[in-house]
This record gives C-alpha cells, structure tokens and sequence, in this order.
C-alpha cells in the first residue's frame, strides 16, 4: 500500500501577473450578443472575486486525499460485484459521488483526487453543485422525471419557456433553433438526417416537390432514389460518435470501429499543425491549404456527394488535434461555394470550456455554420440551426418518442444560470491562460515530459503529448489527479468550468512531481 | 365551440363474469421464474382488491372532463409560443402535466382525457405516480441528476445494486446481462453491434484472435474486411427506430425512410395473419410458413449475410401485426439453425402491456431469445444478453460516453416496485381480455366500424383497423379520449398498465358514441 499523500496548495507567485492580465478580458471580447449580455451581467458581482480570486465554492477540499493506491479493498470489492452484471473491462474507479464535491470526486476507499478529466470532460459545475441540486430537487424536476412526454406530440405546457430560458438563450450566433436529443451520437445523427433531407430539397428543386411514387416505393427497399447514395465528409482522426451513422464519420481508432458496417462516406486529412500554432504559421498555412484542397477535391469528385461536412473545433477524442480559424473560415468558404452544409460538432467543446461558450465563435465567421450540434456538459443533446429550410418539409420525418429530455433540459437551465452567475467563460479563459503558461515552464524544465504543448488562447482545452502517456495518468492518482489521455499519446486536460487558479496549482505541482519521479 | 360532454362511467354487467375469469389467470402461468415469483409474492395483497375491483388510485379522475374543443384558446396561443422555437406540426395537443394524474391527462384549456395512448405507449404507471414521485425526489434521484458519471469508466458505488434490484430484476429468461442506452433506437443499434462483433468473432474462430493489420486499415476507410459486409434482416412493416443502422431496419412508412442513405439490409415478409388468429390457424400457419421459408431464403442467399434477426413480438408502429407463437419459436429455431442471433425488439412490446413482463414470454420458447431490447415503458433503454460470447473480446469496442443514464435506471427501478405491488401484470391480463371481449361484441354491433380486431391474450395491446381511423382518433378527443393510431389504417389501445375495468368502459362508451355518431 502506498503512503497517503496530501498534494501541497503552495501559490505560484510568478504566474499571478498573467493570470491577473487574462481575467481582465473585456466582456465586449465575445462574439455572440447573448453571450455578451450574459457576461456583462455577471460583471459587476464577479468583480470582487475576480480581484481577490476567492474560491467560488469555499466549502470545497482545499487539496487532494489520497489514501492508499486505487483501488483499494473496496474499490475491488465494488469492481467485482459490478462485474458480475456489467462490463468492468473500461473501469477507471468506482466513484461515490456522495462524498465528491465540486472539482474533486472520492472513490470507496477514502480517496479525494482533483478531477480534470471530470466524466470525459462532461460535467460542468462540479459534482453536487448546489445550485443544480436545488433544480434537481424542484417540482419541476420531479414532474420532469415522472411524466416525461413524448415532446413532438404532447409537449408540456411550459417547454417553449424551458427552450427559450435554457438551451436557445445560448444558441449559437446565427441559430435561433433547436432540435433536441438524447446523446452526442445522436444530435450528430439527426444533423446528418436534416443535411441529407435539405440536399435531396434542393436536387428536387425546393419544399413543394413531392415524392416520386420510385422514391417512396424504393426508399422501403434502402434502394436509391428513395435512399440517396449521399455522404457527410468527415477528417481523419474524428469522433462524432458510435451509433451507425455518427460511427462512419468517426476516424479516431480502429478499437471503436472494427467489425461494424460503415458507409461508403469520404474523409479529408485533418492538418497535423506544429505547436504553438502562432509560432509556426507558415508551415501550419501550408498544412492547412492542403487538407482544404483535398477536402474541395473529395467534395467535387467523391461518388456519393457529400450532403454535409461534419467538423470539430478541435479533435477532441482523436488526440486534441488543432487548426488555425482561418481554416475553419475557409471550410465555412469551401462549403458554401459548394452547397454543401456545415455542421459543427460542440459535443466536446461546447459549453465554456475553450474560453468562449462555444469554440466556434475563436473563428470570427460572419457566415454562422449552418448546424451545431452539443451535448455532454450541456448534459442534454440536440442541434441548433437558423435556417428554415432545414426544417423537412412534412411533418414526423424528424421525429421520435421522446425527441430529448425536460428533465435534462431543466438541468441545463440550471447550468447555463450557474456559468452566468459565476461568470464561469471568463474564469476558464483566464485559468487556461494561467495552466498554458506554466506548462509551457514546466515544457522547457522537463522537455521530454511534454511535447506539442497545445490550446494557447483555447481556455482549459489543453493537451500536450507524453512519451509515456499511460504510465502519467495512472501515477497521476498517487499524486491526487484524476487526468485523461487522448488520441495514442496526448495527455488532455478537461476540468470543469469552476477550475481555478488554487486548482491548477495542485495539479501543476501533480505533474512536476511525476515530471521528477 | 362545443359543449361540454361528461363521460358515464356506467357498468356494463355483462362483462363482469369474463373478467372476474381473466383475473384469476395463476401466477404459474408466468413463464419466468422472476416474474413467477413477483406475481405471488403481489398475490397476497392484491386478492381483496381484486375481488372488489377497487380503483388502484381514488384519487384519480371519475371520468374525462370535455370543456372545449381542443385546441381551445389556450392551446392554441401555447402552440403559436412554441412554433418559434419548436416544429409544431406534430403537435397533438399541449398537456398540463401538473393537473394530469394516473389514465388521465390535461390540456392547457382545462379538457381532461382518459389517456389510451400514453405517450406512444411509454407511460407505464400514470402520470404523477405517488410511488414514483418519491422515487423523484429522494436524494439518491438527486444526485443521479446533477453527478452523471461515464458509467464504463467511473460507475457510482451503487450502479451493480441498482442494476441488480431494477433493471436486472425483470431480466428476460435465459438473459442476465445487460448493456443500458438511452433509447430504443440507441439500444437496438447496440444489439446489433454486439451482433456484428459476435459475428466477426465467429468468423475469425475465437475471441483469442487478434484483428489483422489489413482489418485495422481498412476499418478506418469505412472498407472491407475491417467494416464487414454484413446485415441484420428485418421484416417489412417492422418499426426499430430512425438512426441510420435502426432505419436501416424500419419498414413501416416511407415518411420514416425518404432521403436518408440506408445499408443494403435484407428483409422478409411479415406474415399477413387473418384475425383472430385461432379461427384462421390453417391459413395463418401457410402464411406463417411462406414468411419462414423466405426468412431462410434470405439469410442463405442475401449478399451480406445476417448477422442477427431483429422481430418484434407484435408490430406495433407498422400497424399492430401479430403472428403465432409458432411462427416465432420457428424463427427461433431457424436462426439457431443457421448461426444467426435472434434479437426481440421489445421497445413497445414489453414492460407489461401483454399480460407477461416481456411479450415474448407468450410464445414458450425453450431456447431464449439472444438478445431483447428494450425502453419506452422502462423509461430507461438498453439490451439484455446472457451469452458471454456477446461481450466484445476487448474494452471500448461497445463503450460510449454515458452509456444510459442511473436517473432513469433508478424510475425504472420505481416503475418495476410500483408493478409489483399492484400486481399490474395480472391487471393488464384481465382489463385486455375484458376490453377485447367488449369490443368484440361492439364489432358485431357496428361491423362496419371495426375489422380485424386482434390483441387477444395479449393484454391491453388491442387494435382493429378502422375505414375512417384519422377520424375516429380525433372524434374520440370530443368524448373525452386520448387515442392514437398505427400503419395506415389501425386504431391502437395502448393504454397505461394501471388502466382497469372502469377505464375501460369510459373507453368503450366513448366508442359507441363515435360508432353511433
């Protein structure tokens, strides 16, 4: 067993001046006109907190408690009953969030680890916040709960207030409509269906052409016309899911795609950018304009015309691969030339955590995508979309039972109120800028601990890549951290949006002493 | 506007002695021993209140409240509200959750329906349930809310016990695993991912054996042999849901496949049976025969070969298409035969509604099923299994973020203690064969009204079809009922598991009124 370890929370004085610098980050910085009313709002009561840097929740641990090595006998005990009636083979730790608390989760045998990792990077404002307990707890909630709808035929009587208080106050610049769902997979999927019925559209010539009596008759055979012989281009080392359509455009590892039938859809090369990218803009320029030529290539001459290019901000499971905005810009240029939709994917990097509410907004489009899709620290799943023509024509062609969840929907409420009233974007811009830089000290003290640092600018988004990637997550738990890998080598760091300066410094301290063992 | 009409509730005495009969169906006629053991150990506390025929809920509604057209000025300003931000033209009307309780839900205007529909068949124990209300608003629900954990990564200390005395408890026979989803559609694409690996599996000769480097290529070109040409053979008129491999498998209306690319998935015919079943057995079984030989013709020859044969017990959005129990225990036998898994969609089917827990139960099969999914009425999703073969032979091969959901895992809990303690299985039993002796004698009032009545000894999933259905469903809103429909021209009881002889005959007066009318 090994000696519990209680993982010091000495300041970093040197780093204060920056950290300080990057809280101050005017509100007018942001893109979107909601999110600028939202920030501004919270100004004035996080001006306090921001000069003292308080802790938001000071009834949280103020370090780690690491008891004994994970999993002690408890945690084996647990794992094996658990085994007995579901696959452990992918267990991390058998977690008892009635102790966690905040950025901290406890396992069974007394263990309190800092979480950057926090659900793959799903939960946004701590484990048992009281602010979602109190929600969680409403009689909204438990209405929620018991009576769940089936929402496209008899939704309740205030979901139009829950849509707009909730999930469309923070609709992306340009997308005042939402299509709700049930997981990133999902939201994914219904994009795709949207996309697929908007490109036969226009093919037909517009809204008012009905169906061929062949198209209908050879749609019940998945024959074409009925079932189109279109595609959604993705990039190589995506990840837009499991389910059998997201499963096509995911390119991330073999592991998750192995044996399963896939479509004949196209992928282009994402750019393999050096780190930082502002200090290697000419070679990144080149890298980029490449992967745009194929990718305008694949869009003219795949034989399954792409319907949609699917993309995300940055590669997030595929190894936290990033691109320059104007890439993105130029995607936005390359799809629209072509009449091919846009849709970015914000399953991961939506919802605060890249120092914007969604990553998106980092590319200065004046031409908005046309969808995105969310889920994970959004805890509820759909797509927004502004143009009306994404609507299908009839009724029931987008629909199922439950189209997505009230009682996830409320909780969203509850975490959009939560970012607002501790003005939690401005907080994981100006810690990102704190982490980034210290890692990049730490980079030049243990140079071959971290490579290709990466998410300068990109809030807590961050990654850099390990020569020994596994053996630095597991040995972060004897030093108190809970942290994850991504890609084959990339250590991710995706904390929560109530991540401070006090928090990084454990975690900064984690990693140095790893760096040194 | 119309004027308010007050539903009777009268007795109809004739009925009484067929259903007093139906009660008295023994326990030991449950084919799972699980349920065998719900059933009589519910016995007890349920024979007096059987005897009396008491309402299980008095403080439910004495009948449907009829003030208004729906939709009435309210709805119809809801309804306007929520087009802004929501597709309304499936909207059937625009419920009160707040004043609905057990078979009876509210509008916005005030109109109270008996509710033989449910939320496309997903409520099981009424709307705002005592029972499960609590199970909302207990601590443990709370924190499921606010602390969802990535269940195949960091599973909370209670997710094996609340496997094992929830879900796990009512696992179909033969099948004591489970992998939990978030829908119907999640959970049947899962089955078929785990078919498909198992396949492979097979293929290769054994989990022991490694992928190739050419399978691991090629799986990330979307290619062979990595991505296998292989199907899952489903029948036409089947429902599985409307992701892209689900869709795959749906042949219920084109509306549900138009414009989106589908596999080149095989189907079979789905019998065509004349009704009732047992006084056309000779024909039924050719027809049942002719559909069987086909299905083998199929997985034989089809150029992708079947993984797995995905049939749902009753076919229920293709329009309520029963078949025998033979045909099934054939179909059983047939994939075995041929090394096919048998998988039984019981998204709609189970969960009570037929008079067994699982709709399969009725066909007494000696070998079980492979896999059976489910959701809906569960409330929560997902796929049992029992052989091990079916776990993939590596983790993360069937993994995804959230991987289901303890909130709804512990309301699924609630829903199977609240079926237990009222004995809801019994209930369905004798209120379905109550209700279908009624309407059996209102077919032969009003032959013109009703044809092809089916359902019987399945429970309260009774339908018939109608020559003017879409009327029938929206006239049937004026009595004080809420009724849907599937296929093109069937009416569909779905009612609640708690629905019993005195909503039932609310139901058939209702009926006779629109048959006279």
């Amino acid at each position: 067993m090994q000696p519990a370890v209680k993982a010091s929370t000495q300041l970093r004085p040197a780093a204060v001046a920056a950290f300080a610098a990057a809280r101050r980050r005017p509100a007018a910085a942001l893109p979107s006109p909601r999110l600028r009313c939202l920030a501004t709002a919270a100004a004035a009561s996080a001006s306090e907190r921001r000069a003292t840097e308080h802790p938001l929740f000071p009834q949280e641990a103020k370090g780690p408690v690491v008891k004994m090595e994970i999993p002690g006998p408890n945690g084996k005990a647990a794992a094996k009953e658990l085994e007995e009636v579901f696959d452990t083979r992918s267990l991390n730790m058998v977690a008892d969030y009635s102790k966690s608390f905040g950025n901290y989760i406890a396992d069974v045998d007394g263990n309190l680890l800092l979480d950057v990792y926090a659900q793959i990077a799903s939960i946004p404002v701590g484990y048992n916040n009281p602010s979602l307990l109190e929600v969680a707890r409403s009689p909204q909630m438990a209405s929620a709960i018991v009576n769940r709808p089936a929402l496209g035929n008899f939704p309740q009587h205030d979901w139009a207030e829950i849509l707009s208080t909730g999930i469309l106050k923070v609709a992306p610049r340009g997308l005042d409509q939402v299509f709700t769902a049930q997981s990133g997979s999902d939201a994914n999927e219904l994009a795709y269906k949207a996309a697929f019925m908007w490109k036969r559209r226009m093919e037909r010539g517009g809204a008012h052409i009905d169906f061929t009596h062949d198209e209908i008759s050879s749609a019940m055979k998945n024959q074409m016309p009925g079932a189109p012989q279109l595609s959604i281009l993705s990039f190589s080392s995506a990840f837009h899911g499991r389910l059998f359509g997201s499963l096509s455009t995911t390119r991330s590892k073999p592991i998750h795609k192995l044996d399963i039938p896939a479509f004949n859809w196209p992928h282009a090369p994402f750019p393999r950018c050096k780190y930082p990218l502002d200090e290697h803009s000419a070679d990144n320029a080149a890298e980029e304009a490449r992967c745009l030529e194929e990718t305008e290539r694949l869009i003219k001459e795949w034989p399954l015309p792409p319907a949609a290019v699917v993309v995300e901000p940055i590669q997030s499971e595929g190894g936290d691969n990033h691109a320059s905005p104007a890439f993105f810009r130029e995607l936005r240029h390359l799809t629209r030339k072509h009449n091919v939709l846009l849709i970015v994917d914000e399953v991961q990097t939506g919802v605060g955590a890249t120092g914007r509410f969604w990553a998106h907004e980092h590319w200065g489009l004046e031409d908005p995508p046309d969808m995105v899709t969310f889920s994970k620290k959004a805890q509820t799943a759909g797509y927004y979309f502004g143009n009306e023509d994404l609507r299908p024509n009839k009724p029931y062609r987008q629909f199922n039972t439950w189209m997505g969840d009230p009682a996830r929907a409320l909780l969203f409420r509850g975490i959009i109120d939560e970012i607002e009233r501790l003005d939690l974007v401005s907080n994981t811009a100006a810690t990102g800028e704190y982490v980034y830089e210290e890692l990049r000290k730490l980079a030049g003290k243990y140079p071959g601990e971290i490579g290709n640092l990466r998410g300068k600018g990109q809030g807590t988004f961050i990654a850099w890549d390990s020569p020994r990637r596994d053996e630095v997550l597991k040995r972060a738990k004897s030093f108190g951290i809970n942290v994850g890998g991504s890609g084959e080598r990339a250590v991710r760091l995706r904390p929560m949006l109530i991540f401070q300066k006090h928090h990084a410094d454990v975690l900064l301290d984690g990693l140095e002493k790893i760096f040194k063992s």
